[in-house]
């Protein structure tokens, strides 16, 4: 089914507004387009639990620091038109930056904590524009549940703590991560590898891996693990942003694995960061 | 009518939800408690235009400087209720600052340039918590339309440039500022006043009139209007905190008065710091 194009605020909130109407849960997907098989899992999920599914695509450039890949980012909507169309989404809202940060906007929401650590010491304005623009997103189209992968693990914690604070009625749906082949977490930015970088950019999961193996063979000093993990990235010839062991719920670093504990990774192959983590 | 007490938030959630299911319009004021005559036309202005009523009285932690008057704002809520008895409010929101900010919260809502000018100036979080509550109080009481007092003008300016911003559905309606009859703005705060500093507290509304006599005469230079005002704070033994003309919209100091230029003033007189505005 092709879904309807959204492509102003203005209406996206009137149908909202029309469905809250008449009942029956909606179902939302925010994504960045560019899409892979890891958001059509999320809009799967939504299908199935949802009685209609609002899919966004929207390349946010508050949450892009200032040397970022903002502009290079890729966006290829006929082709995530096509492949949306596949499945039962019924509205597709692709705002411009003006629509959503018309002239003169100065509101920003902060999570504290939440936001400063992992991806946020590196990366120290993006949560602030995650939380802000699915703040909006969440008055614009009045999901009830919000469909988001773990492989933003940390996204999603920061999420989850704006609803709770904020009083949303929006509920978050955590989705597994969907993987290649081989291993490593689906993203858009995968697109930015060379073949030789495509080949070690499985590293970090590979890193993950044998973090956990080593927890389960009886390690649980963090320290120790994040070293094992560092180093087999830098030997894939990876450079490391960060291995974290944290609390799942605070983020905090734990002071002794165990199970629960969130592994977090974020890696540089050449150019192109990327993240990953598992549970143990 | 006795309004039903509510003192969760879930509950409060519940009612609404429940409400937003029937239609009609949920009108909404949000106060501080200890009432007066300048909260209560905020409620006949509620009660006329809306189908219900939802007057929420919490006093705001985070809106309050470390150094501010939290632990003696005036409470007296069995005097609240039975002023409000008098009305057509369905329910009265009184949470604990623990339901409101419960262990662990984390996210503010920054509403930037508009917060940092007038009472932003010697309130720097001031706005932040106001900003932060009342995005709470729209998500809990889902209302649709939210009665403020032009007292409180900068007030209004921040949420309504967060309403647009965060894409909040309530909508706010300004109601004119209720005076006692010799012209002091009512205020909560007006109790802290001993019998001789209630007379001198007039100066702040007296040098505002005086401001717009000026400009009536002819006198558009800023400078010279806020000195007049200031001039007359001083010499009835007040201190000046501020006299401002701004764009009514953009809270930005004028470069000439002209008609709809917003005149403010901030005073202390004793201890006790008053507010008040007018329109040329």
């Amino acid at each position: 089914m092709r879904p309807h194009i959204v492509h102003t605020v203005a209406e996206m909130i009137g149908i909202a507004s029309q469905h809250r109407r008449e009942r029956g849960v909606t179902g939302f997907v925010p994504t960045m387009g560019y899409l892979h098989e890891g958001h059509l899992s999320l809009v799967r999920a939504a299908e199935e639990r949802c009685d209609r599914v609002v899919v966004s695509i929207f390349v946010n450039p508050s949450q892009f620091g200032p040397n970022e890949d903002l502009a290079a980012y890729p966006r290829d909507f006929d082709r995530d038109l096509e492949l949306l169309s596949q499945y039962g989404v019924n509205y597709v809202f692709f705002p411009t930056p003006e629509q959503m940060y018309p002239e003169g906007y100065k509101t920003w929401i902060e999570v504290d904590e939440l936001s400063a650590v992992l991806c946020g010491k590196t990366r120290p304005t993006h949560f602030r524009g995650v939380a802000t623009v699915v703040a909006k997103l969440m008055n614009i189209v009045e999901a009830d549940l919000m469909f988001m992968g773990e492989k933003d693990y940390q996204q999603i914690v920061v999420l989850e703590r704006l609803i709770a604070d904020l009083n949303f009625h929006t509920r978050i749906v955590r989705c597994p991560i969907v993987r290649e082949q081989d291993g490593l977490a689906m993203s858009s930015r995968n697109r930015y590898l060379s073949d030789d970088e495509r080949d070690r950019a499985l590293c970090l999961q590979q890193a993950l891996q044998m973090g956990r193996t080593a927890f389960e063979n009886g390690m649980t000093n963090p320290a120790r693990v994040r070293n094992i993990m560092a180093e087999h990235v830098h030997n894939c010839g990876g450079e490391v942003d960060y291995f974290e062991c944290v609390d799942p719920d605070t983020l905090q670093g734990v002071p002794e694995l165990q199970s629960g504990t969130r592994m977090l990774g974020a890696v540089y192959i050449g150019k192109t960061r990327l993240i990953d983590n598992i549970a143990l």
